[in-house]
């Protein structure tokens, strides 16, 4: 063995590509975010990161809502573009078809596979972010990205980050590797 | 647009696939986590989100500290077992090449990539889970991992994690779709 040591600011895991949405001052706003994951079980509560000088931050405070839309490649430098403007000087709400669900007051883009609409459960304030804990109240998705009732992750595509320093990739999934709670069983019993 | 609603307790977005590590009992224990992300630049704070009832969370309370260790494909099964079997039951300290770094009690597996070493910050406790915010203190990896002195995702080979309802698969990443920060210059100034 003979481990070298990295920089400890790196974060160089895989990370889904999403986009957060929310009503700023009554505006659709969205931010790509790739610093989410579920928390939860039941409820089904996501945890997501946001600096706090983040523009759809104040919205989700605003309305206590937001959602979370999974794009698909083919939305790979739209989603990029929400990261690299503010919707303080940019007006992203006309990028997207927008729609809205029960809450109506978490914007929704049409154009994403699956689309969670989300209730604030909580803010953990850290130093530089806060999480956002949200707990799904809906998931939309549109039949087309269905095989047999179920999503599809092959039909639903997503974008993989990684970053190895200050850059960072989007990747495609790549080849199935085999089922999860199934493959381990020929290690041992 | 015709979406159509799915049960909300879905999580259908792709994760990536970890194992964290903590002693239990001075036993080093294993368990497998998709539940995690990064959560503050500086420190840099991750969270990993544990069912209350994992026998690892028992040991990263006795510590208050754990690792996060980032398998390869080649590890998918082993990591899966992982999930299947409690290190109440069954002792998973002799499944792989276990070191430790400057904290002492954070044992990381040597065949993994890359490994955080990590010191609690904070407990967030919710209904059925924990967060466990820790700050990375050390990241480990190996020479063989690294592109002109950066992690290359490619070399490191993660495995990600996707879930359509009760079942889960595990995958590669594919291809390089571009470079964030960047491919959305082409939407717009």
């Amino acid at each position: 063995m003979n481990k070298i040591e990295l920089n400890p600011e790196l974060a160089p895991f895989p990370k889904p590509t999403a986009l957060i949405g929310a009503l700023v001052d009554g505006r659709p706003n969205f931010m790509d975010i790739v610093w989410f994951n579920r928390m939860n079980r039941s409820p089904n509560i996501w945890g997501a990161s946001l600096n706090k000088k983040h523009h759809t931050l104040k919205g989700i405070r605003q309305n206590n809502t937001f959602s979370i839309n999974l794009p698909d490649t083919s939305l790979v430098a739209i989603t990029d573009y929400c990261g690299l403007v503010s919707g303080k000087d940019v007006d992203k709400s006309k990028l997207f078809e927008i729609f809205y669900g029960f809450l109506k007051s978490a914007p929704m883009i049409a154009e994403c596979p699956v689309c969670f609409e989300c209730v604030v459960h909580d803010y953990v304030e850290l130093s530089d972010h806060v999480i956002v804990l949200g707990e799904v109240k809906h998931i939309y998705t549109d039949e087309r990205y269905l095989t047999e009732g179920v999503l599809d992750p092959k039909k639903m595509d997503p974008i993989i980050f990684t970053k190895r320093g200050s850059d960072g990739t989007y990747w495609t999934i790549g080849n199935e590797l085999g089922q999860a709670w199934s493959i381990g069983k020929e290690i041992g019993p």
